[in-house]
């Protein structure tokens, strides 16, 4: 009778948060998208039902079919948690299932996650602001769905750090947008792969090189002065952190 | 013989890592700033020394002395916890901590937190991102010491959701700036005061009218289309998440 959007954090099952990890372990049904770790949903119930949607972020349609979905799971199990690949607010449509609850009259709750954002740059010991090196983050989708990277243009030169999430297959485009907003082709890029598994990788280096570095998804992509704590670092980081 | 720097989330402390609910109950010392909430402290070993070292971002010099306490408590502890509320690297300062104690050659790690600049707009109803209305999100803060909200004039058209961390005082600036750059006085804005406590409340209405409201810090500000999500949501949603 009540749906939980809950964010399920960067992947690390440790990095749940207290409430998401007893909704969970109370859930009748958990239902979950590619994003979110086996060590996320360890917290469940031996017999709940447990429900894969498939990939993080689809279109329209699948979008439509889980907002069904979690109606019609409503009317069946007492509690079911909808986990999301970090902060449900954040690139991660929770919106819209708050919106097809809301019409069918479901009481729901949000519970927002460490979203990774800022915590696969973390991870690379990469604060997004810094004093003196960056006074703000923008964070966009390089989703060619979400229409790509054409916003990067204008926030090229402002000197805010750039957080773009879903942005491996788009890195042609947004180093072309970002030089064409006026961004030195040699500010410090650095790209942290599956952060938080065992297999966390960290690439870094010029952002005109961007296009040319060999990486596998999901990826997030820092650029700006900041990133410039990742090179030689990220290794220390990633050991403390594992 | 090592620092943690860890982010302590919004102020519930149900929304603690569970990593950091571990590192808390595990410290000898926990340093703390205001920001982070009674409910977050019940966490540690009663015999734990607890120091408040005031607000949340002081000045350089405070600053100075904080890293330098980091500094001697790693000496004479086996696990230091540093608390910062949010995350320690999105306007925690973080950055300056880490270079201080990588300097004085002390192990250390950073553990991610559920930030207050997505999770306050959440708790109020407000997504920072929704398909259709807002493809990113410009995340800077109010505070004068930071350089003020300059930054706002060059983001205020580009309809990415901005969200301003410490700008209770400085609103009737943040306001100018946005109006000279471009914004439309009537776009909507919902200021979330105290999120997560149990007197939290959400203020909405035309951005030009900012100023004007009475609010209680910490305010976090939400400026863009998706802050209609905050008119008449709030209340079920505030009450859900309490």
């Amino acid at each position: 009778m009540t749906v939980y959007l809950v964010g399920a954090g960067p992947g690390d099952g440790d990095l749940l948060t207290l409430r998401a990890a007893r909704l969970i372990s109370e859930a009748d049904v958990v239902v979950h998208d590619r994003l979110v770790s086996s060590t996320v949903l360890e917290h469940r119930r031996g017999d709940a039902r447990v429900i894969d949607v498939g990939k993080g972020v689809g279109d329209h349609e699948r979008q439509s079919a889980i907002n069904a979905l979690l109606v019609r799971l409503a009317t069946q199990y007492e509690k079911v948690v909808r986990l999301k690949g970090g902060d449900p607010f954040l690139f991660g449509r929770g919106g819209e299932e708050v919106n097809a609850l809301r019409e069918a009259g479901i009481t729901y709750e949000v519970v927002p996650g460490v979203s990774s954002a800022l915590a696969a740059p973390l991870a690379a010991g990469v604060p997004v602001t810094h004093r003196g090196v960056s006074r703000g983050v923008v964070v966009v989708s390089g989703s060619a769905r979400d229409g790509g990277a054409s916003e990067l243009r204008d926030v090229a030169a402002l000197g805010l750090t750039i957080v773009i999430l879903m942005g491996a297959a788009t890195r042609h485009e947004i180093v072309r947008q970002l030089l064409a907003g006026g961004l030195s082709p040699s500010t410090p890029c650095a790209c942290v792969e599956r952060a938080y598994s065992p297999d966390q990788r960290t690439t870094y280096g010029p952002v005109s090189e961007l296009a040319t570095w060999s990486l596998r998804a999901p990826v997030v992509i820092v650029v700006g002065e900041v990133a410039t704590f990742a090179r030689g670092t990220h290794r220390a980081e990633a050991g403390a952190l594992s």
